[in-house]
């Protein structure tokens, strides 16, 4: 899932987004609950319309940036006091107030409120922190499932609310209209279909947003079985991994997931938060995980930073300066078809902003393209050729 | 013709520019040969094949950059030396000089070497600058004749040269290859097509890039047509106005190309150089104007300006933040098609990369389809409704 920030993949439209193939994006609940603010957005009709992103949508709970973001943060049994890092001013985030705000954005997948455990953390700390997400879970769920029939998108009425427009009016029968861009799952948690449907047909079932709960408990195995087991008890539809990346050798990320996957249902999609490198997400996914978000491909992109099947490309280096060479030659996207490595390095030379819009394009399609192929080889069945492929790649 | 500064539009790429179509860019001699430098440019193929761009280009001569961005300009009769605005290294441009640079980055169109006159200019300094710029339009057109046969992509054998493809294979006969892709203009002055052909078909034709001349003079009418018929004397495709645009009143630009619009040959491209509003290129060209650059679209869409059916929008007003309405209801671009006015203000109050580029293909869709409005009123013959109705556009 590509980090949408503050309702943008920083350079990239959003076609190019939908033609990268790109199903799902991530939205910060921190940034946008702070600007424009998200009772605004719910004014406009959620997120998906804010953005013009009809695919779907994912929002964090804002807690993890108000720990690596604000300054001036104190925690209590309520939730957590902070400063905007944008103007100082004072907020208070509880696992109700970050719901509502969640709801208000309308994602599709919404996320309970945490408190990502520091690294490193004593075990007497990590289970303390252990204990107070999961009173903050109990809390969010609770808050969700009283008010998760008001998202901007999801009408008991045939009232269309002020701006919203069918997608499709061929299919408007009066009084029939439940819903206007179908979202979300229905009561039995169904995904629609298998890759979050562009569906415009409208439907009559009621579709609510989906609330996955996020496993914490540092980098203790026992506490993260624990954190697993007791959140599973809660029944969410699904389970994330929080916690990780946070500073953390490489050898430990991969303990603690192998502690905590097994505790998760396989049938309910497994999320890690925040990872990781292409060869990471290999990794991961063949372990059993189902959704990760990280800002890399992005970050690095704005940094020069571009990953090619030959490996790593620094392109700022000298030695481009003159390569008329595509960036990636087994790479088919819109950048390695058109632009060399020589123009690129020139772009991000001098400052130019098409560096960032290209440079994100294809380190976004570089890790679109691996996730496609790590699933074409489960379906194979073909795993240890493709892993052995991606090591080169790292 | 929008402003490709460094070799790109800022913030849109090269795709979204043909889609907008756009038929020519200009590229800034001035920064191109600072940073990569214009023999580099030229090792990579050229300036189409550095930025992957198909269609025309033109160059400036970098007279006017040297006089507006640099420092410790000193003006001589061998030309202009100066301090680079990256990193003081001095310089100096002459017409031999900046010919040879613009026949490097093979450009379709180049401009002689011309001192741009300040404004206010008394009379006996705009004839003194006048009169240099002569000698030194007559000095770049003797160094462009003797070396126009260099340019990168102008081949006089079969061989090709590094790094250059044949656009179409299929065409390519053994032997017969004087040219990749048809640039500029044959012996005879004979544009290809009307507009600037992506004719990719291989031709036996040794063509060139065409040299414009620059008509100076200040303020002054006479000294303003004088310039021109002394141009005209030496024979140029096309023929540009410098020196406006630079200070002056209205009233007074449009003085000056009433009094030299007339001296210039109708049957050849008349250019007026960095001009200008929405408003003002509709009368300048049906007072006979052909071609016009300016980096206004651009530059008040990086600044939040945008230019619209219904009058000026500055994007960043708070009046917009609620505003679900499209940019423009009567603009087919894509991102009036898909984004809100709210969308659009919140980009740009968060300095998103994404505000950039939207706003700048906003403003270059209405800028074209002003011109393609003016093309076909020319040739309905229905000029005086067109006007009225671009004047409440302003």
């Amino acid at each position: 899932m590509p980090c949408g920030t503050l309702g943008s993949v920083k350079g990239v439209p959003q076609d190019i987004l939908e033609e990268l193939g790109v199903e799902i994006l991530l939205g910060n609940t921190y940034h946008l609950y702070l600007r424009p603010g998200a009772a605004q957005v719910r004014q406009l009709g959620g997120l998906h319309k804010f953005m013009a992103w009809e695919r779907a949508l994912l929002t964090d709970s804002g807690g993890f940036q108000v720990f690596s973001l604000s300054q001036l943060r104190k925690v209590s049994e309520a939730g957590v006091e902070f400063r905007s890092h944008l103007d100082g001013s004072t907020h208070l985030f509880t696992p109700e107030s970050t719901m509502e705000a969640q709801i208000s954005l309308g994602a599709d997948i919404v996320m309970a409120f945490d408190e990502c455990t520091e690294y490193p953390a004593e075990r007497g700390r990590a289970q303390q922190s252990m204990e107070l997400t999961l009173r903050w879970a109990e809390r969010s769920k609770k808050y969700f499932e009283a008010h998760k029939h008001e998202a901007p998108w999801a009408l008991e009425s045939a009232e269309l609310p002020q701006g919203l427009k069918p997608t499709s009016l061929a299919n408007v029968s009066e009084g029939a209209v439940n819903q206007i861009v179908p979202r979300g799952f229905s009561e039995n948690r169904e995904p629609r279909t298998e890759n979050f449907p562009r569906n415009s047909k409208l439907e009559t079932r009621n579709c609510t947003q989906a609330l996955f709960g996020i496993v914490q408990g540092g980098m203790f195995p026992d506490l993260r079985r624990e954190s697993a087991e007791r959140l599973v008890a809660m029944d969410f539809p699904g389970y994330a991994i929080g916690g990780l990346s946070v500073g953390e050798p490489r050898a430990l990320t991969e303990e603690v997931l192998h502690a905590t996957l097994p505790a998760l249902p396989k049938e309910r999609p497994r999320y890690v938060m925040g990872v990781g490198t292409p060869e990471e997400i290999v990794r991961y996914a063949l372990m059993g995980v189902d959704m990760m978000d990280c800002v890399l491909p992005t970050r690095a992109a704005r940094h020069g930073l571009l990953y090619t099947s030959e490996g790593k490309v620094n392109i700022k280096n000298a030695r481009y300066a003159q390569d008329p060479s595509p960036l990636d030659p087994n790479c088919g996207c819109r950048v390695c078809a058109r632009y060399s490595r020589a123009y690129l390095r020139h772009l991000y030379a001098n400052g130019e902003v098409l560096a960032m819009t290209l440079n994100s394009i294809h380190n976004l399609a570089f890790y679109l393209d691996t996730m496609r192929r790590v699933r074409h080889s489960i379906r194979l069945g073909d795993i240890s050729a493709l892993y052995s492929a991606i090591q080169s790649r790292a």
